[in-house]
C-alpha cells in the first residue's frame, strides 16, 4: 500500500531536501546565451557610448548660436565640413560655426547640440542657415548615458532575453557565464516496454514514457539525456539506477512506482539512498515515489504516461526550475467550465480540458473536460489545457470560473 | 523623406505578398519534433493499445461470476496462475475461474473484467475470493481505446507538446515530417560597425543588432544565420545583399534604411528587387524598408537597437510566423499605468514599463514607463514588456487599465 502525501507537503518537502541543489555554472556565447540564466552580475568597464553621438543626421552646433532664430530670422553658421560615420569628429566646433553630423555619428568638441538636416538650410554659400532654435543636449546621447564604468546592467539571476543580449554585445561582452542546465536522465523500466521503432509482439507496449518525459525536461529548463530501457527486477534495476545515478544531476524513473510485486522502483532508491515520498495524494499521479541517492533528486514516475505527464508537471518541474535558477513556471488562463466536474475529496484532480471560443465577445471561453483513463496519452493531445480541482473540492460546478493551466 | 505607412497597412501589404511562403518540409527525429509544426496527418496503423489491458493489479475474472459476491459472501474461483508482464495472456479464463493480471498486463481469453487485488482474499487453497462484485469491462483498456487503424490521431499543423511526442512514440512514429524553420539571414550594415570582440576606436560602435536579432528570430521560429558585416556604399551593400539573399528564406539588414545619403538600404532592395514600404507609422521603428528579392521577403531594420527590436516584434514576427506555420504571438497581460503618457496622434507608439507588485491583493501591478532613447538597448533590459498607444490616441492617462506585450 502506498502511504500518500498531500501535494503540498510534497513541494515542501522538495523544496527543503532540494532547494539548495544546482548543476553549477558554465560560460557559453552569447549566441547561444538566449533563455539562459546569467550567473554573474555583468558590469560596464566602459561608458556606452564612449563618445557623445547624435541620434539624427543634421549639423552639430553651440545651442546658443541658435537661440532667437527662426525660419524669418535664421542663425547664419559658418560650415567647417563634415564628420564621417565611424571616424572621429575632427576640427572643434567654434561659436558660428556648425558640422554635419550623420545619425550616431561624434559630436565635435565645441558643440553640444545638433539641429536636424530637415531644420537648416543650405543656400551654397559656405554657411547653414538654421530655422529652430535648439537646447543644449537636443538629439544627442552622451557618453555613458547607456552605461559607465562599474555599473551592473545586468544583474545576476536574469532570465537572458533578446533585449539583454543586444546590450551583452553593447558592452562588448561575447562570453557570458549562466547557470548550467540539470542533466536529466531517463530511465524506462518494465518487462513490457521495447523501444518505439522495435517490432510490437505479445502484451509488449511501446516506450511512450520516455519521449515524453524528454520533452518536458528539455521545457522545463534540464538536459534530458536517455538512458534506455530496463527489465523489471530488484537486481537489474538496483544496477541500472546506480549507474545512471552517476551520469546525471536528477533522476527520472518511470514504471514500477505502485505498491505491486513487480513495483521495485522504491525499493530500488531506498537500497541506494532514501526514499522520502511513496504515493501522492493526487489524480492522475498517485503512484509516484521521490527520494534522493548520493545527494541526487530522484523521481520514481508512474509507467501510465498520463500520471508520468502530471507527477512531472507538478512535482519534477519545481525541482528542475529551483536547480536551473529559471522562473519558468505557465501562467494560466480564466475559462469557464462547460460541464459539471466530480472531483474525490482528499486528494488534488487534474482535468484535462478541451476549450471553446465564447459564444459572445468578451465572454471567457468554455472548457469541457476530456474523458481519459489514464493510460490514454493520445487523448491528452486533444486537450488544451488542465484545470485543478483541490484536495478541499468535492466538485467543479458548470458555470463556475476556473484557471485553466497550459499543456507543455 | 520617407513614405509612412500606418503598421495594420504594412501588416496587410505583408500578408498579401508574402502569405503564400514556407520554407518547405524536413523530416525529424521525435527527440527533437517538441514546438515543431506537424507537416502531415498522424494517421493510427493499428490498434492501440493492441490488447485489452488491465489498469489495475488484481484477478482476471467474468463478470457475472462475481454478480451478488461480498466481503459476507465471496464468490469462489478456481486460480489458473499469472499472467506475466509483456507476455501473452496463456490459457483462458472459463467460469469459475480467474487469472492474476498486473497493472498493464493482457487480459486472458474469456476475461472480460479485472477484480482489483485489495477486493480479494488468498487462503492458499489454489482459488481466490472476491468481495466485491464487477461489471463487465471494469478496470480494462480495451484494444483500439486509444486509436484504431484510419484514425487520424494529431492533425496536420500542430505544435507538437510533450504529450503529442508521447502520442507519437504511443504509435510507432519515431520519425516525423514537420515544416521546416525558414532561415532567416542577418546582415549588419555601417561604416561605424565592428564586431563585439574587436577593439573599439573612433566612433566605431559593436554590432549590437546581429546578436539581438539571433536571439529574436530564434524565438519566432526561424534558423538565424549570421551574415556579418558590411560597409556603406550602394556597390559593396548591393554584392553582400545579392549574396545574402541567396542562403536564406527571409533577410534582415540593420542599418542604412532611413532616407540619408548613406542609407542607401532601400536603393539596394529596390535594385535588386522591389521595396514595398520605406517608413512606418510607429516609434520605435519609423525608418523601416519592407521589399523581397528574388520572392523572398527583406527587411531593412534600423540601426538603432531599439528602434530595430520594435520594428522585428511588429513587422518581421508576422511574416517569419506565417512561414514557419506556427502561431507564436505573444499573449498580454493587463495592467495600470502608474504615469501618463503623452503620444503622437498618427503614429502607434510602443512603450517598455517596467512593473511594481500591486498594493492591494487583487489589484493589477502597476506600470510605469522606462524612459529610453532608441538607441539604448541595455535600458530596454530593465523593462517587464511594453505598452501600445494607438495611432489615434493623443496620449494614455495614469490609472488607465492597459494591456502590457511581453519582451522577447
Amino acid at each position: 500500500m502506498l502511504h500518500v502525501v498531500a501535494p503540498g507537503e510534497v513541494l515542501q518537502l522538495c523544496a527543503s531536501r532540494f532547494g539548495g541543489l544546482s548543476a553549477g555554472e558554465e560560460t557559453v556565447s552569447i549566441f547561444d546565451a538566449g533563455g539562459r540564466v546569467l550567473f554573474e552580475d555583468i558590469v560596464a568597464q566602459e561608458n556606452i557610448p564612449g563618445f557623445d553621438r547624435s541620434t539624427v543626421d543634421g549639423y552639430a552646433v553651440r545651442a546658443t548660436d541658435t537661440f532667437g532664430c527662426s525660419a524669418a530670422n535664421p542663425a547664419q553658421l559658418r560650415f567647417k565640413g563634415a564628420v564621417l560615420m565611424g571616424e572621429g569628429a575632427g576640427a572643434a566646433v567654434g561659436s558660428g560655426e556648425c558640422a554635419g553630423v550623420p545619425t550616431g555619428g561624434m559630436l565635435p568638441e565645441g558643440a553640444d547640440a545638433v539641429v536636424m538636416v530637415e531644420d537648416t538650410e543650405d543656400y551654397g554659400d559656405g554657411c547653414r542657415y538654421i530655422l529652430k532654435p535648439v537646447s543644449p543636449g537636443a538629439n544627442l546621447v552622451l557618453k555613458g548615458d547607456e552605461a559607465s564604468p562599474g555599473k551592473t546592467v545586468i544583474p545576476t539571476g536574469t532570465v537572458l532575453l533578446a533585449s539583454h543580449i543586444g546590450a551583452l554585445a553593447a558592452l562588448g561582452v561575447s562570453l557570458v557565464r549562466v547557470w548550467a542546465k540539470p542533466v536529466a536522465g531517463i530511465l524506462s523500466t518494465g518487462n513490457e516496454i521495447v523501444p518505439v521503432d522495435a517490432p510490437l509482439s505479445g502484451a509488449k507496449v511501446r516506450d511512450v514514457n520516455a519521449h515524453m518525459l524528454y520533452r518536458l525536461a528539455e521545457v522545463a529548463g534540464a538536459r534530458p539525456l536517455p538512458l534506455g530501457i530496463c527489465s523489471d527486477g530488484f537486481e537489474t534495476l538496483s544496477a541500472a539506477v546506480e549507474t545512471a545515478a552517476a551520469k546525471c544531476e536528477l533522476l527520472l524513473i518511470s514504471g514500477g512506482s505502485s505498491a505491486g510485486e513487480m513495483d521495485v522502483t522504491a525499493k530500488v532508491i531506498a537500497a541506494l539512498g532514501e526514499v522520502h515520498i511513496h504515493g501522492i495524494a493526487a489524480k492522475p499521479g498517485k503512484p509516484t515515489v521521490i527520494g534522493e541517492i548520493a545527494g541526487k533528486p530522484v523521481f520514481g514516475l508512474p509507467g501510465h504516461p498520463v500520471s508520468a505527464y502530471f507527477s512531472f508537471l507538478n512535482f519534477v518541474i519545481p525541482a528542475i526550475v529551483s536547480m536551473a535558477k529559471t522562473c519558468a513556471m505557465p501562467r494560466t488562463a480564466p475559462c469557464v467550465l462547460g460541464a459539471d466536474i466530480p472531483s474525490n475529496h482528499g486528494r488534488e484532480d487534474y482535468i484535462p480540458v478541451r476549450l471553446s471560443p465564447p459564444a459572445q465577445n468578451g465572454n471567457l471561453p468554455e472548457a469541457m473536460p476530456v474523458r481519459l483513463k489514464s493510460g490514454l496519452i493520445a487523448l491528452l493531445g486533444e486537450a488544451d489545457g488542465y484545470i485543478v480541482a483541490g484536495r478541499d473540492s468535492e466538485g467543479l460546478f458548470k458555470g463556475e470560473q476556473v484557471e485553466m493551466y497550459p499543456l507543455l
